[in-house]
């Protein structure tokens, strides 16, 4: 079996650390010249709890590359960068690969549509990946990776993930692919934008009861543009992912204090979309989606 | 003619210059000795436009002093600091003194109604002042005073402000107390959140499309609760406002950066306290009032 990863930032060393280690046919596609031999010459280093751990990997730059050809195709790149990949997934990849999407919020539905690939899934992960340079990654903090079918069936991937570390790695298969995006989304669309409004830790949202307010107010609009169900037990899981990663910094946070793109056309402009069509109001989304677009301007 | 001026902040400084240039009977009350002593000692400087100006003045300790006998008490504290004179008006003041009053918001306006003295005045300044010490202040921008009755009428207190320098500090009288105060509270309602929350300067707020579009909304929610006229005008006065003082940083912002109290109570909180009895929503208003209530706490 072989398995492309595409994407060079947290989440793609991630994944091509523990793929490297489990199979033995793994590339790493990147967009840049420079991390590509940086990778291949260095090798990959993954630090956890203070263990440096290191695999040799090989690593390609995307756009000078001919057919990618692999079982797998993995696609790491944040939303915002998917539509550049729309050439290579239509003309690089054969119809019979499967492609297996990472990306936050759900702006990237309509594109997954267009695809001509019949085994597409949709991913999640929690686990806490932190860039330290172009070929080290920080694993800050072990979660699982979510999975679910969006088109064709979970029986056709399933054999390619089996081989992974399932201690340091675990994977969960779910049933639906919309809940599975859709209760990540709504977590995201409510920690997200506030934390990286008021520059402040997760944690803070729940210990300042004025935060708190703006916090509820967010998720009820994002809960019922979803139209999720069992409301008290999607707050819970906002609430508590807020205790748990008390003292983090949220990725919109710091991508607006590095100068970054943050993903809230995917996160809240995903919502206000849906909103139009809903002839919903959503004016809390509506202000930290423009606040965030502000201020990353 | 006897003056008091209640207020050492930059407010206070400024209005005590010109007060004490020009009427020989002014006493400025401060709450702390340290700045009672270092005003009496080494006079009050403003600076205007690179110049040095200097006057003696006569600075008193508020709680240490008996009764304020001035024909005219201006009362120049943060409106969160009103509170704590409720005593003094009262008690220490006659009731034929004139008190005027200089805030920004609306919020006090019960107090006043509460007061005993039968010639209430409100005003408003838009002066540009900063405190650089506590004897010390700039006058960065040359305003406006403009003030109405609230209690009584107009001409008990005109001639007590005929002999000030209507050059430097010009006067404007106002019939009417309401659409004055209302008018200021509108652009600060949207002026001064914003900038807090996302650290711009004034002008950044028209600059940026997304920040513009969250002020026209946080504006059209303060104009439906204050009942005023003219909405184009109106809107017209804040986009002008932000123009000309477009590299200014608004005391709000200030206030936050420097960890102190700010006015969003007497600004915000007053819409939302008016929403409620008027049956409105107000979900801009409410999002921007929870986010500096909780990034100053």
């Amino acid at each position: 079996m072989s398995v492309a990863i595409i994407g060079g930032g947290a989440v793609g060393l991630l994944f091509s650390y523990y793929f490297t280690k489990n199979v033995a046919d793994t590339v790493v596609y990147v967009r840049r010249k420079e991390q590509a031999e940086l990778l291949n010459r260095s090798g990959l280093k993954l630090y956890q709890e203070g263990t440096l751990r290191e695999v040799k990997v090989l690593a390609k730059v995307l756009k000078e590359e001919g057919d990618i050809k692999a079982d797998l195709v993995i696609v790491a790149v944040k939303q915002y960068d998917l539509r550049n990949l729309s050439e290579v997934l239509r003309n690089r990849v054969p119809r019979t690969a499967k492609l297996l999407f990472i990306q936050n919020g759900m702006s990237h539905i309509p594109f997954l549509e267009t695809l001509p690939q019949g085994c597409i899934y949709v991913g999640i992960v929690d686990h806490g990946a932190l860039k330290i340079a172009e070929h080290k990654v920080e694993h800050t903090g072990k979660g699982l990776m979510k999975l679910a079918a969006f088109r064709g069936n979970l029986e056709a991937v399933t054999p390619m993930l089996e081989n992974l570390d399932q201690t340091r790695f675990p994977i969960e298969f779910k049933d639906d692919w919309y809940p599975l995006l859709a209760e990540k989304l709504l977590v995201n669309a409510v920690i997200n934008p506030l934390t990286a409004l008021y520059h402040v830790e997760n944690g803070t949202l729940i210990e300042n009861d004025y935060f708190l307010e703006n916090m509820k107010n967010l998720f009820e609009e994002a809960f019922e543009a979803l139209g999720l169900d069992d409301k008290a037990k999607r707050w819970e899981d906002v609430v508590s992912i807020c205790r748990q990663t008390a003292r983090n910094r949220s990725s919109m946070l710091r991508d607006i204090e590095m100068g970054q793109s943050t993903e809230i056309d995917a996160i809240s402009g995903y919502l206000l979309q849906r909103s139009v069509s809903a002839n919903l109001r959503m004016p809390y989304t509506r202000f930290v989606y423009n606040g965030i677009k502000g201020m990353s301007s």
